[in-house]
């Protein structure tokens, strides 16, 4: 079962490590950390991370291909070719073809969710018609070989859901008992649909480094949906 | 805000990247991974970080104090001197003294638990005890100034909770929201409470990485207890 996950100049980092830490019990499970070069990334946080393999190097028939999103450097990537072209390459091979967050950005500007169901983090909905792809408001979307989940901490659902449908349902519950995933959120804040108006305008402060969405999807459209 | 986080080969990459990314939300917080020197990590998954600090560098006044959790590579923490030094040190002069999984573990064998209240990961509970410590069966614990979370992705319930009771119920909301982290766990099993008899057996060969756990507690427990 080979994984093979992007990883990219500040990416979420939760992002990824939820379906990381939820596939690496896969039986015969490998992930491998791709990149343009091995060098060190550093992602939104301080955490800095060392990619296993480069675009080069990569597998070249990954079971799972993954994305995962974030803010601007996610952005960024919508309108790189070396990227783009990576994913669509590798994208033509892979059994699944999956996202977390705004991720899901990034398989759509590489045209790989035309006429697909797909999720995203909730302020990214609204931009997947863009790719020709539908937006479903779940925690994560199965459809066909795609698979999507929401915002960030989506992940470990996400990645829970898709082992289930692909090893089976039994060693999916084994991971979520190991990894103790039986949530308790302090607060009901999770989505709009539950946060208080206030709240609703803080996020909107905090999350202002996503403010080169919209220009990217409108220039990573305009290319996926002539072609 | 100087949030340190303690950084270490196969450590489980989720314990931390909960709060991490959770904190790293928080208005003039500042993160740092230390470890005992500045070499990449190799985690318990392919991922590998990069701490940015080293015991000698690290902030000597954290604000908080953090140490994730694992398997064999946290019980040689337990163990291991220079470690330990390092958190008994900040542990006497960080505001808050944390720790998610059997990150408290480590903590207890510092002997930064006697007296207190903390839980961990549900297969280490019964540990507590050798350290002065007492369980507490809870997604988080907070005692005084000393926060701890249950197994690995109770990190992130616990980070939204220590935020807003130092930071304030506003921002945490807004993180929450944030990060959607709106929970939908696939299936009911990730607590033994409510896991099935065959997930629990499953579930035993996935963990048994963890098979060095009793005789560092032991080891640990005579040297703390003594002291």
């Amino acid at each position: 079962m080979k994984i093979q996950m992007l990883a990219y100049p500040d990416m979420t980092l939760l992002d990824m490590v939820g379906p990381l830490q939820v596939w690496n019990l896969w039986p015969g499970g490998e992930t491998q950390l791709v990149w343009k070069t091995t060098e060190p990334i550093k992602t939104d946080s301080s955490a800095v991370l060392v990619p296993n393999a480069d675009f080069a190097s990569a597998w070249t028939d990954p079971d799972i291909l993954f994305v995962p999103g974030g803010l601007d450097g996610t952005f960024a990537l919508m309108n790189d070719d070396e990227v783009l072209g990576f994913l669509k390459d590798r994208g033509s091979k892979a059994k699944w073809i999956t996202s977390v967050c705004t991720g899901a950005l990034v398989l759509g500007a590489a045209g790989l969710l035309k006429g697909y169901k797909s999720t995203t983090h909730w302020s990214a909905l609204d931009a997947l018609p863009a790719f020709g792809a539908e937006p479903v408001k779940d925690r994560w979307v199965i459809d066909r070989n795609r698979a999507s989940g929401g915002g960030v901490t989506a992940g470990i659902d996400f990645g829970l859901a898709l082992m289930a449908e692909v090893a089976g349902e039994e060693i999916a519950r084994a991971t979520q008992l190991g990894l103790e995933y039986s949530p308790n959120p302090p607060f009901k804040s999770g989505h709009p649909d539950e946060a208080q108006k206030e709240t609703m305008d803080l996020v909107a402060q905090l999350l202002a480094g996503g403010g080169g969405m919209a220009e990217a999807v409108e220039q990573a459209s305009a290319r996926v949906m002539s072609g």
